[in-house]
C-alpha cells in the first residue's frame, strides 16, 4: 500500500522540480538598470533582515514547543512537529525569495518585452511560491507516512500541522503587521506630511512598504493543505468501519494523499498553460489556468474514488468542496471588484462624506458573509451525508488540492505590485507603469479571490480538524444543552473580536513607530527630501520588524494558551463549544473584515477611475479613508483570523489526551 | 398556592398605581412659555402620528400570528399572544405619551427652579416607563397564572413571551430606523448643508428627530423581563425532579413571580429614593437608587429561597445575575465614558484623522466585548452549579428583577436630551440650556449603561428561552459533533451579520428620503430658513414613520422565518445549534456595535469640551465623522440584535411542537 504514499512523494518532488524550473527561468531574465538593480537589492536586503530576525525567534518557539509536545504527548509527535514547522519555513523562505528575484525582472519585462512576458514573470514568481506550498506539504507527509507505519502516524501525525500552523502564526500575523505598519506609516508621513507621491525613494519607509507579503497567503495555505490531508488520514479509521468493509483503513489513509498528488500535477499543467496575449485580460489567462487544474482533479477523482473506495461517493464529496472553493472566490469578487454593484455603491455614498463610506463599506462586508456561509454549509452538508465526517475531511482535501494554482494566481498580485513600485522608484518611463498597474488592478481582485478561498479552506479545515479533535478526544457528543458547552461557545465567539481588536492596535502602534522614525529621518538630514542623500532604509525596515515580531507575541500566546486553558479548567466538552464558538464567529468576522477592506480599495480606485469627481475631489478623500480603515482589515486582521481558529483547533488536538486525563478542573 | 399569583398581581397594581401617581404628578408641572407649549404640540404629535400609523401594522401582525399559533398550536396559545402583544403596546404607549409630556416640564423647571426640579421631572417621566413595562409584565403573567391551572400555563406561556416579542421588534427596530432616520437626515442637510445649528426649529427633520426612541429600550426589556419568568416558569418541573421533593413544580413555577414582585416594590421605594442635590453630580442620585432596589431584592432573595424553595442555593443564582448585570454596566461605562483611557484614545487618534477614529473604535468595541462575556459566563457557571438549568433562568429573572428602575435611569436620558432640545427651540437662555446639557451628559452614560444591561439580560433570556426549547422540543442533545448542528451554528452566527447589514441600510436609505424632503422645503419655500414661514414638520415626521415602518419588513421577517425555515427543513437540532450561534455572534456584535458607538458619541464630546483642539478644529470633524458611524451602531443595529436573538428563540420554542412533528424535511 505504501506505493501510494511513494507516488505521492514522486508527485511532490515533481512540483518542487518545476518550482526550482521556473526559478531559474526567472533568474535568468534582465535585471535591467543599475537604479533597478539597486533599488531590488534594498527590497531584496529587507526582506531577509525581517526574516532573518524572525528566524531566531521561530527557533525559539520550536524547541519549547518540541519539548513541551515531547514531554508530555510523544517524542515522534514532537519530532514530527518540528518537521512541520521547517517545512512551513522553508516554503516561506523560497516564496520571499522568488518574490523578490521576481518584482524588478517583471517591472523590467514591462519595460523591454511588453504586457506579455511581464504577466508570464510575474505569475511564476508566484507559482514558485505555490508549488513549493504544496510541493513541501506533500513531500513532508508522504515521507512521514512512508517511515511510519500507519497506527503511530495517525497518533502523531498532528504534531507535524500544529508544526505547519505556528509558523503560519509569523507568517500571517507578524507579516501582516509588519507590512501594513510599513504601508500606513510611509503613506502618512509621505503622502500626507512630506507631500511626495507613494513609492517615493525619498521616504524612508518605501522600501518597508515594498518588502511584501506573499509568504502570510503562502504559510496560511500550507496549513490549510496539510491541516486537511492531516484530518483525513486520522478519520480514516472511522471511514473505514463506515464501510463496511468496502475498503481497508490503510486506503483511506492514503486516499487523500494520492488526491493531492494529483493536485499538484494538475496544479503544473495548469500553471504552464497560463500565458497572456499581448493587448488581452491578463484576468482571463489566469481563469484559463485555474480551470483546466480544477478540471483534470475533478476527472482524476471520479476514477479513483470508484477504484480505490468502491463508489462515487467520496468523488462528490471531493467536488463539492472544490466548487464551493471556487464559488468563494466568485461571490468574493462580486462583492470587492469594482465591475459589481457594492463597490460602486460604496464610491457614491462616500459623496456624502467619509462616515457614509464607513457605513455602507461596513455593511457590504456584513452583507458578503451570507452567501459564503451558505455555500459552506451546503458543502459540509453534502459531504457529510455522500461520506460522513471522513467526507467533510475530503471536502476540505478537494478544495485546497489545486493549492499550487491558487497561490500562484494569488502571490502574483503583490509581486506586481511591487514591479509597480520598483518601476516608479527607478523612475522608469510612464508606459511601464501603466503596465504594472493594469497586472496590479487584476491582481488586487485576485488577492481578494484568494483572501475569500483562504477562508473557505479554513473553515473547512477547521471543521475537519474539529472532527479529529473529537476521535482523538474520544468524545461521544458535545451537547449544546450542556451550559459548560455554551460558555465555551461564548468564549470561543469572543477570542475572534478580542485577536482582532489586538492585531489592528498593534498596526496602530507599529505604524506610530515607523511615523517617527521617518519624521526624524527628515529632520536630521534635509538632503534627503531633496533628493541630494539616500534615507535609511534599512532602520525603517528594522523598526517594522521588530515591532511586528514584538506586537505578535500576546496574539499568538492568546491563540496557544486560550484551548490549553479551557481545556485543562473546564474540559474538553468545554473546548469543544469554545472552538465551534471560534468557528464560527471567526469565520464571519473574518469574510466580513477582508471583504470590506477590499471593497473600500476599489471603491477609491473606482473614484480615482474619474468617478464622482476623481482623483483629488472631496469624495475620493472620503473614499480613502474607507481605504485607510480597510488596510488593517483585509491584510492584517480578517486573513490573521484563519490562522487563530486552525491553530487552536490543531492545539486541541494535539493536547486533546492530556485534558482527556486530567478531566477537568472544574467539572460537572 | 395561587396566593404567590394574587401576591404578584397586587405588587404589579401598586407599581402601576405609583406610575400613575406619578404621571399625574408630572402632568401638574407648569409646562412653560407659548413657544415651548407649541414646540412641544408637536412633539407629542409627531409620537402620536407615529404610533397610529405603527398600530396598524401591529393589528395585522398580531391577527396573522394569532391565526398562525391558534391554528397550529392551540388557541390558548394563540390568546396569551395577543394578551403579550397587547401589554407590550401599552408599555410603549404609556413610556412614550409620559416622555412627550415629561421633556417640555423638564425644560421648564431647569429655567424656572433649577437642576434639581429638572432632574426629578426627567428621571420621574422615566420612572412611569420603567413602572409600566415590569408592572404590566408581571400584572398580566400573574393573572394569567391565576387564571388558568399550572398544567396548561406552562405549554402556552410561551405565547405572551412571543406577542411581547414581536411588539419589540417594533420599539426597537422600527424605532430605532425611524429616530436616526431622523437624526441623521437633520443632522446632514441642517448643519452641513444649511449651516443652522442642531435643534434649530427651521429645520423641518428636527422634530421628528426629538420624538426620540424612548419606546425601544422599554420594549427590549418588557420582552427580557416576561420572557426570563416564562423559562423559569416552563423549566419548573424540571427543577422540581431535581430537588428531589424539596419543593414541588407550581411552587417552582411561582416563585419566579414572587421574586419579580419584590422587585416592583424595590424598584419603586429605588425610585422615590432618587433626589438630586442643586450643585451636585445627578449620577450619585440615580446610583443611590439603583443600589437601594438592589439591596432589598438581594435581602429579600435570600430569605425567599430558603423559605419557599429550602437552601439558599437559589439565592446565589439569582444574585448572580443581579452583580452581573450591574457588573456589565459598569464595565459598559468604562469602556463609553470620557472619564476613561478608551474614550481618550480615541480622542487622542482623531488627530490624525478620521480613518484613525474609526479604527480605535472599531477597536474599543471589539475590545469591550471580552469582560461582558466573561461575566455572562461566570453568571452561568454559578446559576447552573447552584441551580441547574433552572437556575439560568432566575439568574435572567434576578437580573431584571428591577426592571422598573433600570429603565426609569435609562429613560431619563432621552427625556433631559429632548428637553435640551426643547430648550434650544424655545429660544431659552442660556443658563437652562447648561443645566439640561448636565443632565443630558449624565444620560449618555445611563443610556450606555442601559444598553449594555439590555444586551447582558437579552444574552441570559435567551440562553434560560435555548433551555426552555429543548425541554418542549424534548430534545435529549443537540450535539456539535452532528454537522447538521454546525450548519445551524454556521447559519445562527452569519444572521447578526445580516440583520446588521440591514438595519444600517436601512437607517441610509431612510435618511435620504428625509434629506430630500427637508431640501425640498427649504427650496419651495425660501421663507423657512429665514425664520419666516413655519416649515411642515408633520411630512417630515411622515416621512420617517413611513420609511422606518417599510425598512422594518425584511428585518422582521427574517427573525421570524429564519428558525421556522430550519426548524421545518433541517430539523430541531440544526434549530438548536442555529440559535446557539446566533446567540453567541449576536451578543458580541450587539456589544461591539453598542460600545463602539457609545464611545465614538463621548469621544467627539471630549474633544467638544476643549480637548485636542476643541470644537471646529481637524480632531473634531474626525471625531465627528466617528459619532455619525456611531448613531446607527448605537441606536439601530446593535440593540436590534437583542430583539433578534430573543425572537428568533422564542419562535422557535412556541413552534416546537411543530418541528418535532415534521422531524426535519432532509434529516440524517
Amino acid at each position: 500500500m505504501n506505493t501510494f504514499a511513494i507516488l505521492a512523494v514522486v508527485a511532490a518532488i515533481i512540483g518542487l522540480a518545476v518550482a526550482v524550473g521556473l526559478a531559474s527561468w526567472i533568474s535568468k531574465a534582465p535585471e535591467g538598470t543599475d537604479r533597478m538593480k539597486e533599488i531590488s537589492g534594498f527590497i531584496a536586503e529587507g526582506a531577509m533582515a525581517f526574516l532573518r530576525r524572525e528566524y531566531k525567534i521561530m527557533v525559539i518557539v520550536i524547541v519549547v514547543l518540541f519539548l513541551l509536545i515531547g514531554f508530555f504527548i510523544s517524542w515522534t509527535t514532537g519530532i514530527l512537529y518540528v518537521c512541520g514547522a521547517l517545512l512551513s519555513v522553508l516554503a516561506g523562505f523560497f516564496g520571499m525569495k522568488v518574490a523578490t528575484l521576481g518584482n524588478v525582472r517583471t517591472a523590467n519585462a514591462a519595460m523591454e518585452s511588453g504586457m506579455n512576458k511581464a504577466l508570464k514573470i510575474a505569475f511564476r514568481s508566484g507559482a514558485v511560491m505555490g508549488l513549493a506550498v504544496s510541493g513541501l506539504g506533500l513531500f513532508g507527509l508522504g515521507v512521514v507516512i512512508c517511515v511510519l507505519d500507519l497506527g503511530t502516524v495517525t497518533e502523531c501525525v498532528t504534531g507535524f500541522g500544529l508544526g505547519a500552523s505556528s509558523m503560519a502564526l509569523f507568517g500571517r500575523v507578524g507579516g501582516g503587521i509588519y507590512t501594513k505598519a510599513a504601508d500606513v506609516g510611509a503613506d502618512l508621513v509621505g503622502k500626507v506630511e512630506a507631500g511626495i507621491p507613494e513609492d517615493d525613494p525619498r521616504n524612508p519607509a518605501v522600501i518597508a512598504d515594498n518588502v511584501g507579503d506573499v509568504a502570510g497567503m503562502g504559510s496560511d495555505l500550507f496549513e490549510s493543505y496539510v491541516g486537511s490531508i492531516i484530518s483525513a488520514v486520522t478519520l480514516a479509521s472511522v471511514a473505514a468501519v463506515n464501510s463496511a468493509g468496502a475498503f481497508s483503513e490503510a486506503t483511506a489513509a492514503l486516499f487523500p494523499l494520492v488526491l493531492s498528488a494529483i493536485g499538484i500535477i494538475a496544479s503544473v499543467i495548469g500553471i504552464l498553460c497560463v500565458r497572456g496575449k499581448e493587448g488581452g485580460n491578463p484576468a482571463n489567462a489566469l481563469n484559463m489556468g485555474t480551470y483546466i487544474a480544477s478540471a483534470i482533479v475533478i476527472v482524476a477523482t471520479i476514477i479513483l474514488s470508484k477504484s480505490m473506495l468502491g463508489t462515487f461517493n467520496y468523488a462528490i464529496a471531493i467536488i463539492a468542496g472544490l466548487v464551493v472553493g471556487t464559488a468563494i472566490g466568485k461571490i468574493t469578487e462580486i462583492y470587492t471588484s469594482g465591475d459589481y454593484a457594492s463597490v460602486k455603491k460604496i464610491a457614491e455614498q462616500s459623496q456624502t462624506g467619509s462616515a457614509t463610506t464607513i457605513i455602507s463599506g461596513l455593511g457590504v462586508g456584513m452583507l458578503s458573509t451570507v452567501w459564503p456561509i451558505i455555500c459552506i454549509c451546503i458543502a459540509i452538508i453534502i459531504a457529510y451525508v455522500t461520506a460522513g465526517l471522513y467526507g467533510i475531511a475530503l471536502a476540505a482535501v478537494g478544495m485546497l488540492s489545486t493549492t499550487g494554482m491558487t497561490v500562484a494566481v494569488d502571490a502574483y498580485g503583490p509581486v506586481s505590485d511591487n514591479a509597480g513600485g520598483i518601476a516608479e522608484m527607478s523612475e522608469l518611463p510612464e508606459s511601464v507603469r501603466e503596465i504594472t498597474d493594469k497586472l496590479d488592478a487584476v491582481g488586487n481582485t485576485t488577492a481578494a479571490i484568494g483572501k475569500g478561498f483562504a477562508i473557505g479552506s479554513a473553515a473547512l479545515t477547521a471543521l475537519a480538524l474539529f472532527a479529529s479533535f473529537s476521535q482523538v478526544a474520544k468524545i461521544q457528543t458535545i451537547s449544546l444543552l450542556n451550559p459548560m458547552v455554551i460558555v465555551g461557545v461564548f468564549v470561543g465567539a469572543m477570542l475572534p473580536f478580542l485577536f482582532s481588536a489586538l492585531t489592528m492596535n498593534s498596526v496602530g502602534k507599529a505604524a506610530n513607530q515607523m511615523i517617527e522614525e521617518v519624521r526624524r529621518q527628515f529632520r536630521s538630514d534635509k538632503g534627503i527630501l531633496e533628493g541630494t542623500s539616500k534615507p535609511d532604509y534599512a532602520h525603517c525596515v528594522d523598526i517594522s520588524t521588530q515591532a511586528a515580531l514584538k506586537e505578535m507575541v500576546i496574539p499568538g500566546l492568546m491563540a496557544v494558551i486560550a484551548p490549553l486553558f479551557i481545556g485543562i479548567v473546564l474540559g474538553v466538552e468545554a473546548l469543544g463549544g469554545m472552538l465551534a464558538g471560534a468557528l464560527a464567529a471567526g469565520v464571519l468576522l473574518a469574510i466580513m473584515m477582508a471583504n470590506a477592506g477590499g471593497a473600500w480599495d476599489n471603491a477609491k480606485k473606482y473614484v480615482e477611475e474619474g468617478n464622482y469627481g476623481g482623483k483629488g475631489s472631496d469624495t475620493h478623500k472620503a473614499a480613502v479613508v474607507g481605504d485607510t480603515v480597510g488596510d488593517p482589515f483585509k491584510d492584517t486582521s480578517g486573513p490573521s483570523i484563519n490562522i487563530l481558529i486552525k491553530l487552536m483547533t490543531i492545539v486541541s488536538v494535539v493536547f486533546a489526551p492530556v485534558f482527556v486525563a486530567i478531566g477537568g478542573l472544574i467539572s460537572f
